[in-house]
């Protein structure tokens, strides 16, 4: 048993020998890499290549939030999460998530504010997740981009916080999202 | 805007009508699907298959959680993340939870119970993850695989949760696993 032994954390860098691009998606992207481990030995690692997204929490003063419908193939799913979107080349995440809360609910925000920026699956992808909470909505029309299929549905985030224990809302970033505007609404948090 | 019409999600779903392996990993493959949207255009879907995860929420009678302290690389940074590791081929997901366990804390538990099954990043990927809560927990010796680094590290679950909000834990597994421990503790959820 190793409790708190984080001091030689240090030696535990894994350092990268060989590079190889080896597939190319539309967008996602596959790096094959050659790393030394701590003791010497080498080893391989796939590193799934993604541009990061922003995601919102669309929150409304009854403690309401926007979440959107939509088909997932990975997983051959209809999925209820949050609103969220990939970056575009060099888009700052704010932005994104104001465009994103757009094209996928038609909201206009008065006030948008970042909360925390988690990764996905770190063991095999850099996927950044930028989750901002949304406030001051004002509805409008909805525009997704041409391939996108996504329905707005709004629920209380106590009903959602029922659907995520109850096993029905089973993304992962729209679960930390929805446990924090919980958190945010009973003024555990402030942001 | 289109709050509710939920009614027409049926419509969402993507047929596939080509499927090719793309990119053949050690733990990820990458599949391309050629896929018939809702308006009958085509488009193509890069999936990551991944065997899929159990997570294990190691917690002692004094709201203490076990962590592991490890290096990922496709995020280059060192991590402090629940126990977790990927389902063998047909290994049941509790089998692996209490394998996982042992091997990176070296804990043995009295009970395991399942909170929930979550997809990382749909999106692009089919994995699952399962979490598990253990606890009647016994110290042993940690056997880590001959490539794993890992460090164990005790913390209460109220810091992991101020970690959480200081985003100084990102991993999205963690955060969902932590915030499900702290309902447990609060008596807020049963299992």
């Amino acid at each position: 048993m190793r409790i708190n032994d984080g001091v030689k954390i240090m030696n535990f860098e894994e350092k990268t020998i060989g590079r190889a691009h080896t597939y190319k998606g539309s967008i996602i992207d596959v790096e094959t890499l050659e790393v030394v481990l701590p003791d010497g030995k080498k080893a391989t690692r796939d590193v799934v290549l993604h541009p990061g997204a922003s995601v919102v929490i669309p929150v409304n003063e009854n403690g309401e939030i926007y979440m959107v419908r939509q088909y997932r193939k990975p997983i051959e799913k209809i999925t209820l999460e949050l609103p969220a979107g990939k970056l575009d080349l060099g888009e700052d995440p704010e932005i994104c998530a104001v465009r994103e809360l757009g094209e996928e609910t038609g909201l206009i925000a008065d006030e948008v504010k970042h909360v925390i920026s988690i990764h996905s699956t770190p063991g095999f992808s850099n996927e950044v997740l930028h989750i901002y909470l949304a406030t001051g909505l004002k509805e409008g029309d909805a525009h997704a981009d041409d391939d996108e299929f996504v329905a707005c549905e709004k629920y209380h985030v106590n009903k959602l916080t029922e659907m995520i224990l109850k096993n029905e809302i089973t993304d992962a970033k729209t679960i930390v999202g929805v446990l924090m505007a919980d958190k945010f609404l009973k003024g555990e948090i402030s942001l």
